[in-house]
């Protein structure tokens, strides 16, 4: 059994059952061997940039890495932003990047860069596998690494001869360590936080924003009147009926500055101290008070729902009554549509668990207040600013979860960006409804050019963040990956469309004309 | 006039007056400059991956650099794959990313990453300019490292402080050295190697395969009767009527090694001693004898065509009689499709003074032969194998010469991976016809299953290497970006879509299905 199929077996031995791939010549033998190897699921993707994101989707569904397949230092860094985007969702993935055979790289051939430094700016772990022999062993270290809580990048770097040479076989991975318990310091310290009489304010990431910890952390606050926001951007939270209304700090320095005034304690449960996208002048980095003390209760790879159970305990609030989201959905809207005609169609229509993946302004920042009494759905949204994550986290979420239906929310600029990932969604068959919000603008610059003093853009300065002129036509663009798609301009035909996507199996993709 | 101003007023001064953007908040500064700025034109691009692609293909018509625009690490990550073709073109760059705030970099913001890190892979020079006073120096001396021969690639970090902080105006850039003129001992040692008795190959690249540089060899070669070839991949190759007939060195290592057989002498002239492409089990790296004695004549950033001027005159060859090219086009074929007949439609109507972007199997080995008596035009191909680099080359050489039609040959594989350059060449009225090959397949990958073994792949592999289910509808893609489109399956239909799409101005995209 050559390298290539020993780390194949490797993979599916260690659960690592999809790979997202887009291979080269230098991975043939790795290609080769998935057709001798059952239980690997390929899923062939059309540029790099979709392998990534499709794993970081899959992970947080999953809470298992994928496999990427990537065609050396180029393919490599054609992944790189939705793998940058997955380091900040706190993620894991085990790339798997081909190479030139070790004895070609002197040679310096066209295709030769510097993978381990490509692979080193976004990885926790970077190895370049020297022999067949080690290939298996690689590999299970890999896996082992990207299951390190709450989820890691390794990325294994595979020398063609290695993979074609003779290996060993497949290799076993280490048992994988549950989540570490927070400390009983660490949960005095968010208690005597929240009991110090000041103003706290809890904030929550990574699997905090999960159903069962909610729970606790929606009694605490019952009990102690705590203020409670999940990060700004959040790998996935568990929404709808029966969930907590938890809203996020706000993306605007100066609406985020107003939401934590005051704030005297921040209790940290899996989540960063908040500080603002960019800095701009004479505004400040973080969006706290800086007098307020900052404890954290769970870092976002120890185990959120124990630390809040025991807190809620410490604290007397797990017999106090939680505070959670009964069914209320706003009326279905007629004419117009806007922010709040999409919101209330979403709200009313959103499938009964249904997962959201979210990327856009339009839908990104105003959303949640019209969706807490939707049906139960996990929302997943844009974590580390890379745009173009949207399509490709649907792709993965899909592959994950075949029986729930994937609402991809995507403003056309970013889709721009990845948006090869309509025809894996068409290949595959993914049960995802895409509604892009068609303004023909990059809006969220148009913002920041007025936060940066630019209020009255010049026509150069305009046309940099006009998607204009052409306008883009996504009915065509999808129809020429071949997936169907429909046009709509008001509120009333974007619900019908919406409600006639839902109802069937595939992918559907509605442009909606803002 | 703040730091962004000073930039881009040094730009502008320093004769790099286009810039590939897309920018993001970082850069904002930047794009309100540009308001305030005449003489830089900026080509908005809906992925980092054209912004470099264009900016390499721009250099290679104008030898001088463009600027890019890029948001922080993960745009710059998206650009790196046509980065890397950019730099085994041998061509220069001005990326300018735009970074956080100096102040702001401590807080781990979510789209903070390791930018100089990701941009050491692919430079030949990284510089953060740490405060507004040294954004324009710093900017001038970008510049300087671009335009070093043969060229280089500068990067240049702009954190969003120093472009919004008071700065200095522009600053000028040193004056640009001419290529070195090679050594006496080089061209004697050229000499000696051709008049050796043996089997001598002279191998070409970079300058040396313009028009000038080529009459010279071809008096060499008329007078000594040496070997020549190009490199097997060139940034540009003048070709056509007037110019040599000159192949180059081919891809598979089979055919290369037959054409290299007995070589005992290998001269280089801008070019590098060839290798293949990837190894192969049991087949050598290099495409020549090991015993073959090489003599470089000259090195790429050197003065080729003075080089071999001085060659010639040593070897008495100065007055012989060049063999150039006389007109001489195939007949335009009917009936089916195939790499033939595409060829003669080309070779017949391919319009005076093209430019001609390759980016396929189907054309990128075999054609040359049917061009050599075609109309005189520039060939410009895929350099360091990073597929996606066709259309935005296509996109940088229709800026850089508005005047002549750009022909770009593209297969729809790699055509995937930057088909939002066909947006661009909408915006901006790009003169370019777009031939996409639709064999729906990775071909080339196809063979490269076969070379490592696996002759018969199953199922999944072969999933792995096909684009169909579902095909791809290349016409819909153009139409959906605002580019007119049609497709033909017959080669009377080819050749009447291609003489009509290069009768009009501006882009057309015509798809020939295989």
């Amino acid at each position: 059994m050559n390298g290539a199929e020993s780390l194949v077996r490797t993979l599916v031995a260690g659960d690592v059952t999809v790979a997202f791939t887009n291979p080269g010549t230098s991975e043939m033998h790795f290609v080769a061997a998935l057709d001798r190897v059952d239980g690997m699921r390929c899923v062939l993707c059309l540029h790099e940039t979709v392998t990534t994101g499709a794993a970081d989707g899959y992970w947080r569904m999953t809470n298992k890495p994928a496999s990427t397949l990537l065609h050396l230092g180029p393919g490599l860094g054609n992944a790189l932003a939705n793998l940058h985007n997955l380091k900040r969702a706190r993620s894991g993935v085990v790339n798997i990047v081909g190479e030139h055979a070790t004895y070609h790289r002197e040679f310096d051939a066209p295709l030769t860069s510097d993978i381990e430094g490509i692979a080193g700016t976004m990885s926790h772990w970077v190895k370049t596998s020297m022999s067949a022999k080690d290939v298996a062993a690689d590999g299970a270290e890999a896996i082992n690494v990207a299951m390190q809580a709450p989820g890691q990048i390794a990325t294994l770097i595979l020398p063609a001869d290695t993979a074609w040479t003779e290996g060993t076989g497949p290799a076993k991975t280490a048992p994988v360590a549950a989540p570490a318990k927070v400390s009983e310091d660490a949960v005095e310290a968010a208690a005597r936080a929240i009991e110090a009489g000041g103003k706290p304010l809890i904030v929550m990431g990574t699997w905090a924003v999960r159903e069962k910890p909610m729970v606790h952390a929606a009694k605490i606050v019952a009990k102690t009147g705590a203020q409670i926001r999940a990060e700004g951007s959040n790998g996935r939270i568990e929404r709808g009926v029966g969930r907590m209304a938890l809203e996020r700090v706000p993306y605007p320095v100066d609406v985020a500055l107003a939401a934590t005034k005051g704030v005297t304690h921040l209790i940290l449960v899996g989540a960063k101290a908040p500080v603002a996208f960019f800095a701009y002048p004479n505004k400040p980095s973080i969006l706290y008070p800086p007098e307020a003390e900052v404890v954290t209760l769970a870092t976002p790879g120890e185990d959120a729902e124990d630390a809040l159970a025991r807190l809620a305990e410490r604290l007397g609030a797990d017999k106090a009554t939680p505070v959670l989201n009964t069914p209320k959905r706003p009326d279905l809207p007629t004419g117009a549509l806007n922010q709040d005609s999409i919101a209330a169609v979403l709200g009313h229509l959103l499938p009964e668990n249904a997962i959201v993946t979210d990327e856009s302004v339009t839908t990104g920042r105003n959303f949640f207040k019209d969706t807490h009494g939707a049906a139960p759905h996990d929302w997943l949204s844009l974590t580390g600013g890379a745009i173009g994550e949207g399509l490709p986290l649907a792709v993965g979420a899909a592959v994950a979860c075949p029986d729930r239906k994937v609402v991809a929310l995507q403003a056309d600029g970013s889709g721009m960006y990845s948006l090869q990932a309509l025809w894996t969604m068409a290949r595959e068959r993914l049960d995802v409804t895409v509604c892009i919000w068609a303004n023909r603008t990059y809006a969220i610059l148009k913002g920041e050019l007025a936060n940066v003093g630019a209020e009255n853009p010049g026509r150069k300065a305009h046309d940099m963040l006009s998607l204009g002129d052409p306008n883009l036509d996504w009915v065509k663009l999808a129809g020429g990956m071949g997936v169907e798609a429909t046009r709509v301009d008001t509120a009333e035909g974007f619900a019908d469309a919406f409600a006639a996507a839902n109802r069937r199996k595939g992918p559907f993709l509605i442009e909606v004309l803002l």
